[in-house]
């Protein structure tokens, strides 16, 4: 069993921005650059952006943060996001949520220009991407493809299965894995809440994608031997022994299916973390103009 | 066994638009309007066009054909597509496909507004339907929906099988058929050029959505006794005893197959007449306003 490193692989993917950026800098070209607008002061929403600024910082992006307090209007909201769509200095714009109740998430995440939606949310980002044409893949996703890539897994003509049918996790994955492309060319089934004989369908994958958000969900009898698990799930679950008081487990009953996995993702240290390492990676294609060629 | 009659359901869809034009005239509201832009002389690409417009004449739209020679420039075409997007009488624009080799043909229905977009191939379009929001459905997936649901045929928590990954067909209605609404709530696979053991994957199907474009396809032994089968495919095979040379079958071998469904749509009189339908939906939802409320 192979235990697939999300940490290293984040890494390695800051790693090769870093000199990607080194290489922009010594031919004069434009340096990626992030604006992320924070609204009130939810301590989650804080220091998530926080550390999508300083991932910026580390490998020399620019990074601009826009703040606003509560009662921000949405036309404010709306305007601030139109004037960095205009600005050319700026190349991608994310937009935390949640928002506050008075502004509609979607009006706010639907105004910012798809050619700079480097969270890949907008829907004309995720309608290029079930077209098969080039596109922002959301943070996730993208993490998911990376990793099978980098670990060299086979995928064509595998049955993959999705258990979870979210439209940031299990829908585009689905679509992103039966695609002609490597990673995909999978036989692909989605399964959800509404699946009945769950273990029926999980048993057949060859690759095993969990993201219903259930705290070890997955247990050894559904998974056949020799399957590469994909674990997305991160749930807290009380535990005494930690200063906490609560552990961080996924989808997926580690202890037990691991030993029937030929590759299998932690949680913590699987899919998480290259999450970050998506957008930083969305926003050099951005800054390359590599996805909006026209 | 029953057969779905395609025909017939089209026929009513007409009839309730032709009524909702009443309505509409009666209260002195927007009549639906489509412009459909054709480029050169196919005939077969003309024979779409007036069928068509035909279709809107009949039931009491509005309609605009305009009509460029093969030498026209993209500039030209896309400066009528501006304009027609400008245009407050017309609420739905189609561009007739194949487009002359000079022009980009992405390029051309990219620039038709989203809101225009009544064949629901602009990836606003596509992505809205992914994330699950309200969305022009192509003509095809439209189809096969309504056919559905007009048969009242249960699909919460059955499993879909589908056949093809065609951006136009396979994917999205591999999206639809999983999304949490009716039709919907399935299980669903999808399957293709690229599947092994393609028998074992359909004989799981309680939903069976062949689109792969093969004659035939489909046989007995690939069905599950009281499944009901969805035929895409229209391709034309030899057949001496025709005037024309040919006859359209499905991807489904009909006769053998028909005998172990519970619901079955002949070739041609089954899916096919739904899509002209769905093109005439699609463009009174544009002119209610009923999927771009902002």
């Amino acid at each position: 069993m192979t235990l697939i490193d999300g940490n290293h692989i984040a890494q390695q993917i800051r790693e090769e921005l870093t000199e990607q950026v080194a290489t922009i800098k010594e031919k004069g070209g434009k340096i990626p650059h992030l604006a992320a607008i924070l609204v009130g002061n939810n301590p989650a929403s804080e220091a998530y952006v926080r550390n999508k600024v300083k991932d910026c910082e580390k490998i020399g992006y620019g990074s601009t943060l826009v703040r606003f307090d509560t009662d921000v209007t949405e036309e404010e909201l709306l305007a601030k996001v139109e004037e960095i769509n205009q600005n050319d200095d700026i190349d991608g714009l994310i937009v935390q949520l949640p928002l506050p109740d008075h502004i509609a998430p979607e009006k706010v995440t639907f105004t910012i220009r798809p050619e700079k939606d480097v969270d890949g949310f907008h829907p004309t980002n995720v309608g290029r991407m079930a077209k098969g044409l080039p596109a922002y893949i959301a943070a996730t996703p993208f993490g998911i493809l990376q990793l099978l890539e980098r670990y060299k897994i086979e995928t064509a003509g595998k049955h993959c299965v999705v258990i979870g049918r979210s439209d940031i996790v299990g829908t585009p994955m689905s679509i992103l894995m039966s695609r002609k492309a490597y990673p995909g060319n999978c036989t692909v089934t989605i399964c959800h809440s509404r699946t009945k004989n769950m273990p029926d369908m999980t048993r057949q994958a060859d690759i095993l994608i969990a993201a219903i958000g259930q705290a070890g969900f997955v247990t050894a009898d559904m998974v056949k031997e020799g399957a590469v698990v994909i674990d997305v799930g991160i749930n807290r679950v009380d535990d005494a022994s930690r200063k906490s008081g609560y552990a961080l487990v996924g989808d997926v009953n580690f202890e037990e299916v691991a030993e029937k996995c030929s590759f299998i993702t932690p949680v913590p240290g699987g899919v998480g973390p290259m999450t970050r390492a998506g957008l930083l990676y969305n926003t050099m294609l951005a800054a390359k103009k590599k996805i909006y060629e026209f």
